[in-house]
């Protein structure tokens, strides 16, 4: 591959947003350098290639750095057209983007903030979380995947929830993802994880478990502080 | 004008994201219906129209709804090519997504939670509000829009800082886009207001300031009952 094509993924190996990523070069088919952050020690390539956020993931294309795993996404499907992730269709386009915007705002974050509390405070986001999982419920009416009948973009959006969430439930006791309540999510997850492409993606539950207590026992300290 | 491709907005006279939409229909020079909403007494156009989220703006397009500002104007951009919002450029184009996430997140969400507080809780958001701006001037440089030497994308997702941001800094008793200490913002904002398109082009200030203080007034109503 030419020196100015080269594409390098700077992740981190417990990071669902980075796993988004991964997932969607996969699918297209990809050749890339894969590149491990220490977050605790940051590089100077990741501070060079995201100085504003300072996060993974970051894909550099060609030299040039993109942060944010959905705008990298995006850029992927316009750049490399086989495997299409997103729709064709611009209305189509638009209703993925509003339901990721929806996803990432009604669900991602309320369960980001519900591992770093506890009491009355989780059991509050935990509410709205669960608010959120029963309209993506029904917008799974009729569907095998969020696109259709082929995981897209949605399903790439959702793919943390069939297994990251899991974990962060164990660790903050709590639990949003009954499959009884939301028996087409429960169909959805079964479908995404049959998937030749998903099988033995997953970073080591055993680890993941000791790094995500982590995480919770540093929010609650800081918040206690404050 | 075909009954299947009308094109028609729902909207409210004081906010800022209806405002960008307008910006962005008149700038393709597009005809369309604008159609008040009462967001205190939600048609029902309103609620099928959005079923999710209930807001305004929502883009009617042939039948067809399309919520959130941002992503209505990436729809437009993709229908009406003639005077082209976003960049062609697939990377440039993430680059405008990825700034527009970061104005949205550290800065529109920041002023919007700012207007409802008070105290230390309040110079706190303040302060996180003039950091962005510190990196949204770097940004400038070089540069009379965002996007280059035309209006652009970022600028319309940056507009409300030209008209509504003094509201909301009168209203609710704090500052933070001093034009000494952000010369190149000032010179932005300077250079937007005098476009032909914007001139005239906001809602009467008058009936701002007691809109926002009533907002203000029940943002901080319902964090004390908290």
């Amino acid at each position: 591959m030419e020196e100015e094509q080269k594409v390098k993924l700077l992740g981190a190996w417990f990071s669902p947003f980075v796993y988004r990523v991964r997932l969607a070069l996969a699918l297209k088919g990809i050749q890339y350098e894969y590149i491990e952050q220490d977050l605790t020690n940051k590089s100077s390539l990741l501070l060079h290639s995201n100085p504003i956020h300072k996060r993974v993931p970051v894909l550099i294309h060609g030299g040039k750095p993109i942060p944010e795993s959905l705008i990298i996404i995006d850029y992927l499907d316009s750049i490399w057209k086989d495997n299409p992730i997103l729709p064709e269709d611009p209305y189509q386009r638009a209703m993925a983007h509003s339901w990721a915007k929806f996803i990432e705002e009604k669900f991602t974050e309320v369960i980001r903030r519900a591992l770093m509390l506890e009491g009355e405070q989780q059991e509050k986001e935990v509410l709205q979380a669960k608010d959120a999982l029963e309209i993506l419920e029904g917008e799974l009416k009729g569907k095998k995947f969020f696109g259709g009948d082929t995981m897209g973009f949605l399903d790439i959006v959702m793919s943390w929830i069939t297994f990251w969430l899991g974990v962060i439930e164990e660790v903050a006791g709590f639990q949003v993802f009954d499959p009884i309540e939301y028996p087409r999510l429960k169909k959805w997850k079964d479908s995404f994880l049959e998937l030749p492409l998903i099988k033995g993606s997953f970073p080591p539950r055993d680890s993941l478990l000791p790094y995500f207590s982590k995480i919770r026992r540093c929010g609650l300290a800081s918040a206690a502080k404050k």
